[in-house]
Formats: structure tokens, C-alpha cells, sequence
């Protein structure tokens, strides 16, 4: 683990780390705030922030306004790369598909399977090298926007054991039935739509009751709403499992930075609060 | 005046306009945040933000985090872009010097005087537009980071019954006995160090008393603390002219926005106190 650059904020640090990972087989890069008094004496809970489509690491930390009520509730924050990068990884030219968009899926399709191993990435190998290098607890939450809204839903509805809250500001709600899903599934999972359900949290929402805390953000001025998020699939999905859901949506507010920084520090605080910190 | 886009953010509004510039004969972009509540009928004061190097309209309402409080307190900000902009305007191959360097100043030599009017753009020409166009009032602080914080001193220093309060995060305080300055002052003003003076806040601080409140914030690992920066120059002149002044160092803190930040709260409290908002 090597380390990228270091910034001192709001009495803490924010870093970039490169790693090899085995995982997806390249080097990743990945951004961590550690809150103030955080060390191997008191260590901290970590959210982890899933970015979205053409994002890095660099994003939520330079945009969402986030490091200041983390610092003073005492929560480190990890923020990964959105896929594998690298000149040898398979890529095509588009925004939405290929490097910028691993969809936080495993996949399974040449010429992808090789590097987008997503889904284990930020389930596993991830974690598990937070856990062993800072000085962070095994308490985990999960939360992201856009794409990484999905690859939250997802992660923590498959792993409800490992983490004690999830949220997502405008997430792709119900991937397999919109364009962004259907093209990045297909070309990472094959054209066997059964294979995709896994990766679909209104699927995974309908499917059985869940009891992990859960918190939606939506702007209904948000560009890509209709086509694209389909949250009513989210609330049709808990209805039907009879599951707890929070989505708020908000009157004006589209699907930028702006939109997730003024709402950051109510889902820092549901995550606090489900991580015992208040 | 034409909207470029516009965003909701913590109940206000986020907007980026441009407009022709009769002062630096260009088109010009700037932001304007507007929180919640302004109105014709409850206008509010107005914080100008100056940016630093390669900068423009977009990073410090992107990054510095400071819309929430801003919001909070009922107060407008505008951030200007740092120089005049378009394929016709003189520029040089270098981050320091011409477009995103305006180091608002009014340059009177070849080939930047047709263009690079910016003192007159940021003190004259934007507040008469903001004025004339949104709901504010007439009450107007200044801020600004590295070259905008010279900026922002330069101009509180020399009309100090426009602005109500002035500050600064780590700005180029003494630009005369600088590479950036000594740089862009020959080029924009010419090669009689005279005629830099007015442009310099340690000579203005120094020259006379001055009762506008000020505020600077500097970080101790600021990369061109010792080299461009030169807070020490400002402390001499306050001494010499017996101005109050209050300079804050942080340990451990660089030239980053992650500094910015970090107290960009306090930089509001003190405005908002002096605009009489709280």
C-alpha cells in the first residue's frame, strides 16, 4: 500500500492509498478521512461511499461537504475507485460502461471478467485491508450515489451481517429494467437475465424481508429519474417484503454534487446513529 | 445575462450566469449562491469570493463546503471567475500567468490591457450587475484563497466602505517581494516596481491605519508558504501601521481546499457578525 497524498481537514487526515489488488487484478487507488483522536487505542467505525458513473476516488471527498460532521461524530470514511484501471483494462469508449462504470458487479464476460470483479473488490478485499492498515473498528455502513446508490442497495442487502446500515442518494434503483443496467449487465454478465437479479436491489428488496436500516435520498428534478433510477420500484419492492424503507424526495433538487451535499449530514447521522456513535 | 445552469442546493439556489463584460471586453461566467428566502422584499448581503490560480467560477462553490452555513445565515455568495476568458484574449503557456491569473489588477501594458481589467471587473463592473439582478443588498465582505486572497485584501484595503469585512486563506500577501507576483505585476504593470505598490496588501497595511475587520487563515505545511506566500509580511505591516489584524496558523494544514474547508465556517461566522447578520 503506497501512499498518494495526504491533507490534514477538519483536524483529521484525508489520504489516497494505491494498491495492488488481487482482487481485480490491477492497481486501485482509494481515498480515506480519518476523523480526529482516531488510532489503535480508539478506533473508529468506517462508512464506506460507492461513487457514480465516471467518478474516482476524488469526488465525494472534494464535494459532498462530509469530513466535517464525520470528524465530530468520530467516523472514518473510505471512498473506492468506481473500477479497475489500468491500460490493460478492457475499455470502451463511453461514459457509461468500461472504466468509471464496474456497476459493483463480478463480472462474468470477456473481455471484462478478467479486471471488473467489483463486487468482491469493495465486499472483501477492501475491508479487509482497511481493517488490517488504520485504525478503524470491524463496524461498517454503506452508502453511495447514482451507480454506487445501486452498489450500496446491493452490497448491504446481499450482506446484511456486515454492515449496520445502508443508504444511497438517487440510486439506480432497479437496474435490469433500465438502459444503464441493461447495457453495463449485459456486457458483464451475458444475456441470461436471471443472472443479473442478484445485482438488482428492488429484486433483492422484494424477495424476502429485510431488516438492515435503510435510507434513500431522491431529487425529483433529477435528470435521469424517469429513465434511468425508477425509485417506485424500490417502494413497490419493500411493500411487497413488508420492509422497513425511508426515500425521501425533494422538490427541485437534480442529480449533482450539490444535490447529495445538502443532504449528507442527515445520512451521517442515520449511519451514527446505527453505529452506536449517538 | 445569460443562465448557464443552475442547481438546488440547501434550500437555495446554486446558478452560474454569463455575461459581456464591457470592463474586460470579454464574455465573463460567475456564480451566484442564493440562500433560501431572498427576495426582493429580503435581500441579502453579499460575500464575494476571489479564487486562486488556474481556478474559476466553479471550485470553491464545488469544494469549500461553505453553502450550508451560508444558507443558514441568509447569506449571498458570488464567486467571479480569475481572469478574462476566450480565444482572443492574450494568454502564455503557464499556470501563474494569464488566463486563470488574473491577479485582479488592471494591467496597462501590451498585450494584456485590453483584457485583463479585473481590479475594476471585481470591485465595479460584477457588483453593479449582482446588484441590479438578485435579491441582495448593497452590504458586501470579501474573501478569497492564495492569489484571490491578495485579491480580496488588495481591494478591502483600498475601498474600504464597499466591504464591510475582509479575508483571507493563505493569500499572497506581500506579492512585490514574490516569484508569482514579481511574475505577473512586470508583465500586466510593467517594470517600474512603483506602480505595483497599490497592488500589494503589506504595502497598503503598512502605509496607514485600517478599521476594517480583518481575518487570515494560513496552514504551516502550505507547499508555498515560504516562497510566495509570506504571511510574516502582513504581521510587520499591521505592526507598523498599528491595524488590528488577526492571523491564524494551523499546524499541519497545505494550500489544498481541503484547508479552505476546514474553517471556511469561521471565515462566514466573522462576515455574517460583521454584515450584522447574527
Amino acid at each position: 500500500m503506497e501512499l498518494v497524498s495526504e491533507n490534514r481537514a477538519f483536524g483529521g487526515t484525508h489520504s489516497r492509498y494505491s494498491h495492488a489488488s488481487a482482487t481485480v487484478n490491477c492497481d486501485m487507488t482509494f481515498a480515506v478521512f480519518l476523523p480526529p483522536f482516531a488510532s489503535a487505542d480508539n478506533p473508529v467505525p468506517v462508512l464506506y461511499w460507492l461513487s457514480g458513473l465516471t467518478c474516482n476516488d476524488e469526488n465525494f471527498m472534494q464535494k459532498a461537504g462530509a469530513m466535517k460532521l464525520a470528524a465530530q461524530l468520530g467516523m472514518a470514511i473510505v471512498a473506492p475507485d468506481t473500477s479497475p484501471r489500468g491500460d490493460h483494462v478492457a475499455d470502451v469508449d463511453s461514459y457509461d460502461m468500461g472504466k468509471g462504470a464496474g456497476f459493483y458487479v463480478n463480472a462474468t464476460q470477456s473481455p471484462y471478467a478478467e479486471h471488473y470483479q467489483m463486487y468482491d473488490y469493495v465486499t472483501k478485499e477492501l475491508p479487509a485491508l482497511i481493517e488490517r492498515e488504520f485504525p478503524v473498528t470491524r463496524e461498517r455502513a454503506i452508502s453511495g450515489h447514482s451507480m454506487g446508490g445501486h452498489g450500496a442497495l446491493v452490497i448491504a442487502l446481499r450482506n446484511p451481517k456486515q454492515y449496520v446500515s445502508v443508504s444511497a442518494f438517487s440510486p439506480v434503483a432497479n437496474p435490469v429494467n433500465c438502459p444503464w443496467g441493461k447495457q453495463a449487465f449485459s456486457a458483464y454478465l451475458g444475456d441470461n437475465e436471471q443472472d443479473w437479479r442478484g445485482y438488482d436491489a428492488s429484486v433483492l428488496l422484494a424477495e424476502k424481508q429485510h431488516y438492515i436500516p435503510m435510507l434513500v435520498e431522491q431529487g425529483r428534478s433529477d435528470q435521469f429519474l424517469t429513465e434511468q433510477l425508477k425509485p417506485e420500484a424500490l417502494i413497490s419492492a419493500a411493500q411487497q417484503s413488508d420492509t422497513q424503507l425511508t426515500l425521501n424526495m425533494h422538490e427541485g433538487y437534480d442529480h449533482s454534487y450539490f444535490f447529495i451535499a445538502s443532504f449528507i449530514d442527515e445520512h451521517l447521522q442515520f449511519h451514527a446513529a446505527n453505529l452506536g456513535l449517538i
